[in-house]
């Protein structure tokens, strides 16, 4: 398929019936199967079986993510955002962003916004609030982003992982939404707050 | 691991071995094997063995996807942008979003975005532009976003797939980014859209 954006028939009658599941209704797609295809510490992967909307069989793969994304604009006194640089292994390329962590199933987002802030920069903040959520890219899989702003900040010592070698660096706020509109930074996380907060102030700006 | 955020060593010695091929650098990281652990016509999973950044090995599992994510972002005369509500498969929830579909390697953007507009809405534009990209979740896959704003708009017969049982609905401009606010709209693509658009809205207004 050059341009497989549809459902295709999986094909072989038989193929519908392992998982020995019943049929689950998922909206207007019927679930008749499911196999763990790939899994890992942080993703499985789930190769479905389906009854697709226009009554045909198909296929579904999807990828569940074991974390949420949880992300924090932290901003200092001077409204300068905290960013964080690393390499970004499945882009192969560089990436400057607000600080990122998965958040687990047994932790609230709050909580793991928290240890991720100081964790990867050592900062702790006085003053949290929840800027908003969305789901990442939901054709596909269940990622779930939870962004919040970080104020009243106190530094300290930084624990990253040892998959993380990281930069951090100050950019006045301006300069950081400059960054996303032109390029320099493209993580849709990072993008989806940074904006988020810039909208907000716009709405408060006095009106001329 | 109840909160697996690093990637840990894989273990076996043998391990890294497999794949045969050379190590290949990413950044900080070196990529030692690789195997194709899933494969479905949109999305293929790479289990590596690795050496992280710290020098221990691990492993990175990348979702690599087939095409890119395209987005348009459809305004009419009246300045009421187009929206597409459908149940989402993988968060099983009905989400309303601009039209998107995958652009595949053998066409543009611009003439993905087209296409998909046309066949999940019957619409042509007159005129199109790039508002934005980016990379919708680089710690574990590597999808990139694009997402355009058309203008000009000539209805015509829409010709959807059999996966997509769509319905669609014109709202405002200033009520679809409320819906990006309050959760409305949370898919992350539409989002970046619409606000990105707002933003270049209030930098263009006169100042008070």
């Amino acid at each position: 398929m050059s341009r497989p954006r549809s459902k295709q028939p999986s094909g072989a009658p038989g193929a519908a019936q392992h998982g020995a599941v019943p049929a689950t209704a998922n909206g207007p797609w019927q679930r008749v199967g499911r196999r763990v295809a790939y899994q890992n510490p942080w993703l499985t992967v789930w190769h479905d079986d389906v009854i697709r909307p226009d009554g045909a069989p198909g296929i579904y793969g999807v990828v569940h993510f074991a974390n949420r994304a949880i992300g924090i604009l932290a901003l200092d006194e001077e409204d300068r955002v905290l960013l964080v640089g690393q390499h970004r292994y499945p882009l192969d390329t560089y990436s400057w962003e607000i600080p990122e962590g998965g958040g687990g199933p047994d932790e609230s987002a709050l909580e793991a916004a928290r240890r991720e802030l100081a964790e990867e920069t050592g900062f702790r903040a006085g003053s949290w609030r929840e800027l908003g959520r969305a789901a990442l890219s939901n054709s596909v899989t269940d990622e779930l982003a939870i962004f919040f702003i970080a104020t009243d900040l106190q530094s300290g010592a930084a624990a990253p992982e040892g998959t993380e070698a990281l930069q951090t660096r100050w950019v006045p706020f301006a300069e950081a939404l400059a960054m996303t509109l032109d390029g320099r930074i493209d993580d849709a996380l990072s993008i989806l707050a940074i904006q988020r907060e810039a909208l907000e102030r716009a709405a408060a700006a006095p009106s001329p």
